[in-house]
């Protein structure tokens, strides 16, 4: 409407239009820049990210997720965080691939309430324990008191299981699966941090029973490959298969399995996500009993497992393949994997010169998004080609194609990938297949130099003295362990740098090397060298037999 | 693996198989009449539906939306309702039809927190006023008080737009448009029930932002027509197109449109879902403005819709299409649409006979999968082909497709309509064409029935003896009206009938003869008849002139 009244105006407007043009630049640069408060003050003048990401970790992060408007904070009620539309596609993308394949593996769909009794929550009474203190309590409806206070689903074993009991009458109905996609609270105390620590986060969570042991261990783990699957084949990160300690295994659970990740930056481990096997202690408390197909008129528990993935996995992706430019996105999950900018355009160019290029450039777009590639074109007015570069490099573009005439009378495009800056050339005939393949480069490029990071950084260590350099060195470490609790618990005290021992309460690893290291996992695959009955725990105040390598690091 | 054991097991573990078979019998058909307690009393033992819809509308409902398997009670907390594999199926196929055609429109998903402070909430006064007695309220974190309390969304205008006025910096951001699917709160006093008045439900809202009233006008009116195609193109349910009176719309809005069905059982309307222009009200609360591309240097303040869809449409549909025999579904949104079983299989057969037949039962399923019918097959053992039949019409399978060998001797299927009951039979040859063209034929037959239905009880009524007569014969009714507030109040009162006039608390509207009517909308196809300047309202006492034909109904 707007466009149609313009059109009509004197020339006397035309310079109004240009006034108004100006302000839009300025407008939307006051837009670009807009930070709530980072490190104390408010930085409105400042595009871009405004610290290295080897310096300032912790402030990178939380500029990268701002600027890339992944996440807005929730300035309301702190701990909370808006999911943008650019996290929304992303978490659609795992969505959808988790989905169908845990759908032909049988697991249907379902939704339960969000809050759940204070009596179904007690009668499993390790796994209350391990989520009371973060449990937010809904004790009023209007300005009336509930007679029994009700609290928001922290996870959602006590929300489900009483129902289990009463759908599972038969072994005929097991396996029983069902999995749901939500969002939980756990109203953290320690400090949060966008996706890796909030006080609510989406997720899905999966419950499944079985009638024996062996079926629900298959099932834990098939569900932890697709976990790893998510990680690795659509978020280029590398993860280490295992299993928790006791220590560190999901309240009330019988084990846990987990994929664990690595942040270069800090050193530190991060947990994935994980597949546990309940095994029969909530059956027995929520009466989940069918008759055992092979002892008539017995009665057998069964055997149960959950599973969850949540956004954290988008966090860990932008701290791993983040640089100082911004966020940096694998193009299988990038919501725009291609955006194409005109260039060259110059004041001297005929009106009728620049039409026919933009048509070419039009082609180009169309002929990408036939071959299936996710493209944009950015013809916004009033924008330099330099400054539409840096903008699509920190929103994590994964490729930009440059198209002037100089590339139009060679009948080429140029491109530059934003993981590693490389810039070339491909001829316009080939680009419906040149881009795909390229993308699927960068795709793999970006999960090997991940890959290449955690394993130079995951050092197999077998004397004591080694482990504190090593971590304060940022890596984690695989070492021969006893697996006891209180062993573990110790090895923590003894890892803590000198220096500030509160540094541990920082959100983000900057103050980090003083932590003290915890178990990360048990790897799946062991390194050779630990002889059994003979190799002892690396603690040297534990003195027991080693049972495992266990690797350890300081971690979120 | 148990399978395994079993084949080399001795004759003498053959009688035992077929106690257990029996057993399975017995212990599913315990599950199948799995019951709470409905009416006062458990009853276990039931297998179907135990009333009659004409006669007890309202238990007839709660047992299909039980016994179908859509709906489990959460008795730990009254209220709330799981959503069963059932459900979600019906709910995950319109989410896919609604989010492709916004998508297309330029809405984005976004995903705000749960909740909200006190302090925005306040921000809106009317807004307030009609949420306030709703709101779930946390005030306890673990086993720490809260300094400021926070209440569960039940919806998020007060969620969200303090970020829109941060977001939205200039009018080349508008349209600015965000969607979001979740659940909301609302802690209702009232009787709950199943989708249609529970206090927790799922939902999608659209939050959009325009420069011109004229712009939003038109996006409240495209997202009604895609709110219509759900109901008539996914779940065969006509509605009627129109918008809300001051009485009746959005709390703090500006108006309400809204597609308002109807349920012939009881004569009741029911608000099908609703798209709301806000007007400028939250923008000028929120401070939400650009400058005014048209006056440089001025402000203006954005035009706002809001819009939502809920699991309520569910409920219509059980309502509308459901018989005595339980749910019927209309085949497209049905997650199996044919349901393939074996008949007249005999003691008399041989095994190889039997074999070729189930041979070829495999192959008319492969046949109706690959044509694109959600197809399954029962072949469950123990169980006869009529207590199948049942289980199946219980759980509202458009169509029952029946293979016997007499079909198999002259190449054909015979089949059962689950809307009709009709039966017939088709040649294999043509099962790919025609069973896909049935579905098609049913999925219209059913809104073609609805409509006609809804139709026949929408009354033209220029007599004001003739309300109260109509509302007792199930219809609603289009009346001359003056679309003021204290004349549509009095309405209510004056169409109370006789009798007991706390009725209208019964949740299902058996009772509900007794209930006042109210305004459903002011259609946007209005009738004939209605001369401006000179037709009076239809009340007895207002007096006052005609604006609109509205129509009025007694209402869920």
């Amino acid at each position: 409407m707007e466009d149609g009244k313009e059109q009509s105006k004197s020339a006397q407007k035309k310079a109004e239009k240009q006034a108004k043009l100006a302000a839009a630049k300025a407008d939307k640069a006051a837009k670009q820049a807009s930070l709530p408060v980072v490190g104390g003050k408010k930085s409105d003048e400042i595009i871009g990210i405004t610290v290295s990401k080897s310096e300032n970790f912790s402030q990178w992060y939380q500029e990268v997720v701002l600027k890339a408007e992944l996440i807005e904070y929730y300035t309301e009620i702190s701990g909370f965080f808006i999911m943008r539309p650019n996290t929304m596609h992303i978490w659609n993308t795992i969505k959808k691939w988790f989905q169908e394949r845990i759908e032909a593996m049988g697991v249907e769909e379902t939704s339960f309430p969000l809050f759940l009794s204070e009596k179904s929550l007690e009668r499993e009474k390790s796994h209350v324990d391990g989520f009371a203190p973060e449990l937010a309590w809904v004790t009023m409806a209007g300005d009336k008191k509930l007679d029994a206070r009700v609290a928001v689903r922290p996870t959602s074993e006590a929300v489900m299981y009483p129902y289990y009991a009463k759908w599972i009458r038969s072994h005929r109905d097991l396996p029983f699966r069902l999995n749901q996609w939500n969002s939980v609270v756990r109203w953290e105390a320690k400090q949060t941090t966008p996706f890796l620590r909030a006080r609510e986060f989406l997720w899905q969570e999966g419950h499944t029973a079985h009638l024996t042991e062996e079926d629900a261990a298959k099932e834990v783990l098939e569900i932890l490959e697709l976990y790893a699957g998510v990680y690795e084949q659509l978020l280029a990160v590398p993860v280490v298969r295992g299993r928790k300690t006791e220590a560190e295994k999901f309240a009330g659970g019988y084990y846990t399995t987990t994929v664990e990740g690595y942040i270069p930056s800090n050193g530190r481990g991060i947990q994935g996500a994980t597949s546990h096997c309940l095994g029969q202690n909530f059956s027995k408390m929520f009466e989940i009993k069918v008759e055992d197909p092979s002892k008539k008129g017995e009665h057998v528990f069964v055997w149960q497992n959950s599973w969850g993935l949540s956004t954290r996995v988008i966090g860990v992706m932008v701290m791993i393949h983040g640089d100082d430019k911004g966020l940096v996105l694998p193009p299988r999950i990038a919501k725009i994997q291609s955006i194409l900018i005109p260039v060259g355009l110059t004041a001297k160019m005929t009106a009728e010169d620049k039409e026919a290029h933009l048509k070419r450039l039009d082609e180009i777009l169309a002929t990408l998004k036939s071959a299936g590639v996710r493209a944009e074109s950015d013809l916004r007015d009033g924008y330099t080609p330099a400054w539409k570069f840096n903008d699509w490099e920190l929103k994590g573009v994964p490729l930009r194609i440059e198209f002037g005439p100089k590339d139009a009378a060679k009948d080429v495009v140029s491109y530059a990938r934003r993981d590693t800056g490389e810039k070339g050339t491909i001829p316009i005939a080939d680009l419906a297949t040149a881009i795909p393949a390229l993308l699927e480069t960068i795709q793999k490029d970006m999960y090997d130099r991940a890959d290449a990071a955690y394993r130079a950084h995951r050092l197999q260590i077998t004397k004591w003295e080694d482990v504190v350099p090593a971590l304060d060195s940022k890596n984690v470490v695989l070492i021969p362990h006893c697996l006891t609790e209180p062993c573990e618990k110790r090895i923590k005290e003894l890892t803590v740098s000198d220096g500030d021992q509160g540094a541990d309460k920082a959100p983000d690893g900057q103050k980090a090397p003083s932590m003290g290291m915890k178990s990360l996992c048990i790897p799946f695959e062991q390194p050779e060298g630990l002889v059994p009955g003979e190799t002892k725990c690396l603690s040297p105040e534990c003195g027991k037999l080693a049972e495992k390598w266990c690797m350890f690091g300081r971690s979120y």
